[in-house]
């Protein structure tokens, strides 16, 4: 934040000034009066905004003069395509909503077009709603990464599943075209590919064992569905003779590249295994909660050293991918849970949704907070409204009410994909039209 | 619905059309190019989209073509211009928090001024989200009773506290002005007039059983925080030798006219005691939840046969007056509290936050669903987004998603008091203006 900041020698072609500034890091500060400027995809200079604008004479100046500049959001798990099935199967336990909703829906229709337009879907709501960085772990991921290009960027997890699916035939089939598709992508900047297994369960030891082995090798994240439910934990110790971490810790992936999504059923020993492992555990406390799966205890993972980072899930399961509010839901919980007031203050929730995310996704170099030599992945919040006001604290109210419906600018790599209602690179007409499609093709299965 | 209404008769002023309408009565169903026509205050006619207009030819006709149509929220439990203390005091128990926080504030702040502001503002927030209804428990119930004229329609609830403040001195006073305002709003629609006992604690036994007279001689309403804790029913219980339910029994106050509010510690024994007298429940699941107060036991409340309504409570806890949150934090602590994924669906969560707390506040004659006859209370969510794409379950997308920031039109009385981010009786800049003089005149105690 100093005015003698190398990289500021460095000409910005845009400088974006605030009301407010949450750079995130350094922890539970808030600025008055900022800016950062940006050249191309990179922050190069931060701080009061006459220094900055003084700096950098050249730069365009877009002055925000009521709202909340942030760091993007990011939301490190999601099934982005089945924002086509949002709504459907409600009131059903995780089990019975996969196999008697879900799992036939997607039978039928899931195909690359279903991928391309509920993807797209997702990342218009992201966008909107402040998200800059996504995770998915779904069907044809090629599309998915294709996609970042306008949307968000991805972490795009390849999926490894046993049956056959439109997508993949067997296990050497998944590896075969995932790889491929993390070497295509080695050199694309929005881009990260790594390893989806859905669960232990469905997954296989077999497969758990080569895919340590290759993660090991390419230094590359595993995204996979832990502890999600006390059933599922209980039916592998029925099953195998022990829980799905301690399966994983067999096959060799109690590593820093876990992201361990869920766990909402583990035991204090789990615990300290995923702190030892360095692995970051990804919570989705909507689905959780509207799954009635749960609780993922947040404060004892945290007191454990454990990086936490915030997922909504599927726009199936939630209904919807606003991370504003999953970082309410997290605090809430964490309150409740713990019955302690104290926990989890919303300093820390917006840390998880966005440090801790990066964290967890391997990013953290690149994303998750306002510094200078990072992407230039922000989001403005307009806090011009009787439900902004008094502003006594920046971060509670940004966190307690539905801030992700009054962001207004969203940023990925320096590129403006959002502004007050409209996507800049995706056609909403378009889009609406094709999810209409959708229902009603759906509507005779539902 | 039917086409032969004896009312239709009349000619309507207003047509008001949309591409779904929920009118809560008849639970849960969802009407597709639907209307109702409005004269003055009241509901005269609905139905399909184009009999309603083939019967109202003079009609000005509104039609909403991205739109869900359906009754004004009824937010049963407030504290409006708490607003003012908005963020304050975060991470406290509620004992901590009215003590060391919000008590000293109140004690310093609280005027006829404070009241008004706060109030206002918070009555601009709940128009722009979708509550046409709000109960008020505060200082200065004269102001709110004015407000309503502009603002929301009001259970306007006077206090009843044994200390001096800036409104009343002692429990006379109290008595005195609150039946002075009841007497002089007797014949104003927009207002109900009725006690506002804090707690039992705070209100002692002697004023419990004047109430308890009044409000049977007057046939009024009783509004009481009522087992708010498990901390507040064990102070009792050392202190009275008996829970806050049975004094209120004791005192005569179990009967239909009492709203209980918060009931997050009971008994089953407690559960049936209330549901045996008629009393209506008020659940403030965000607020409780932020406090860390506990669950309010729902479903079994419902399984009882009790009425329940939602309220946010005030803002300086919870931090926003957004019902349609508050019906989702009910579903998913129905679901989470009970581990049972199917508890309280999100079409009863909307009845719980219209027809709930109409019946709750002893107005279900003439507010809280759709029918003719009723008043016109009606609001209109624009689902024209991403987020709200495809809509295969209505009721679950307004329920799981931030609908009331897309609340599009409000109308008290058949009046329009918000239309697409305007309040009409309402200058928001003014009210901004002075919402910053108490922000900075507060700063200093906070």
């Amino acid at each position: 934040m100093s005015a003698a900041n190398p990289t500021a020698a460095r000409n910005a072609d845009l400088v974006v000034s605030a009301e407010h500034m949450l750079p995130i890091a350094p922890h539970n500060v808030v600025l008055h009066d900022a800016a950062i400027a940006v050249a191309g995809d990179t922050i190069i200079d931060m701080g009061e905004r006459s220094g900055v604008l003084a700096r950098h004479p050249g730069a365009t100046h877009r002055n925000l003069p009521h709202h909340v500049l942030l760091p993007g959001l990011v939301n490190a798990h999601g099934h982005l395509a089945m924002t086509l099935l949002r709504g459907l199967g409600e009131g059903q336990s995780l089990e019975a909503w996969l196999q008697e909703t879900i799992w036939p829906l997607e039978g039928r229709w899931v195909d690359e077009d279903f991928v391309a337009d509920g993807t797209l879907l997702a990342m218009a709501e992201m966008l909107a709603s402040g998200t800059t960085t996504g995770s998915d772990m779904y069907y044809f991921p090629e599309t998915v990464a294709e996609l970042a290009q306008v949307g968000c960027r991805m972490q795009v997890t390849f999926p490894i599943i046993n049956h056959p699916n439109a997508w993949s035939q067997n296990l050497d089939e998944c590896f075969e075209r995932g790889l491929k598709l993390r070497d295509e992508r080695r050199s694309d900047p929005l881009v990260n590919v790594c390893f989806g297994p859905h669960s232990t369960g469905t997954a296989g030891e077999a497969a758990l064992r080569r895919i340590a082995m290759l993660a090991d090798e390419l230094d590359a994240a595993v995204h996979i569905h832990l502890h999600e439910t006390k059933g599922e934990v209980a039916e592998a110790r029925r099953s195998l003779g022990q829980s799905p971490i301690e399966t994983l810790e067999e096959a060799g992936l109690l590593t820093e590249n876990l992201q361990a999504v869920h766990m909402t059923a583990v035991s204090d020993l789990e615990i300290a295994m995923i702190a030892e492992c360095g692995a970051s555990v990804v919570h989705c406390p909507m689905s959780n909660t509207k799954l009635a799966s749960g609780i993922c205890p947040v404060p004892s993972f945290r007191e454990a050293g454990v990086n936490v980072a915030l997922g909504t899930d599927g726009a199936a399961s939630n209904n919807g991918l606003d991370l504003f509010l999953e970082a309410r839901m997290a605090t809430l919980l964490a309150k409740l849970g713990s019955g302690d007031p104290a926990a989890l203050p919303a300093a820390e929730a917006l840390e998880m949704a966005t440090l801790g995310g990066a964290r967890a996704l391997g990013m953290a170099d690149r994303i998750g907070s306002l510094e200078v030599g990072k992407q230039a992945d922000f989001i403005a919040v307009d806090v011009d409204h009787p439900a902004m006001e008094p502003l006594h604290d920046v971060p509670a109210q940004l966190v307690h009410t539905a801030a992700g419906t009054r962001v207004s600018h969203t940023y990925v790599a320096g590129e403006c994909r959002y502004e007050n209602g409209s996507l800049a690179t995706i056609d909403v007409d378009d889009l609406r039209h094709r999810a209409a499609i959708w229902q009603r093709r759906m509507r005779h299965d539902a």
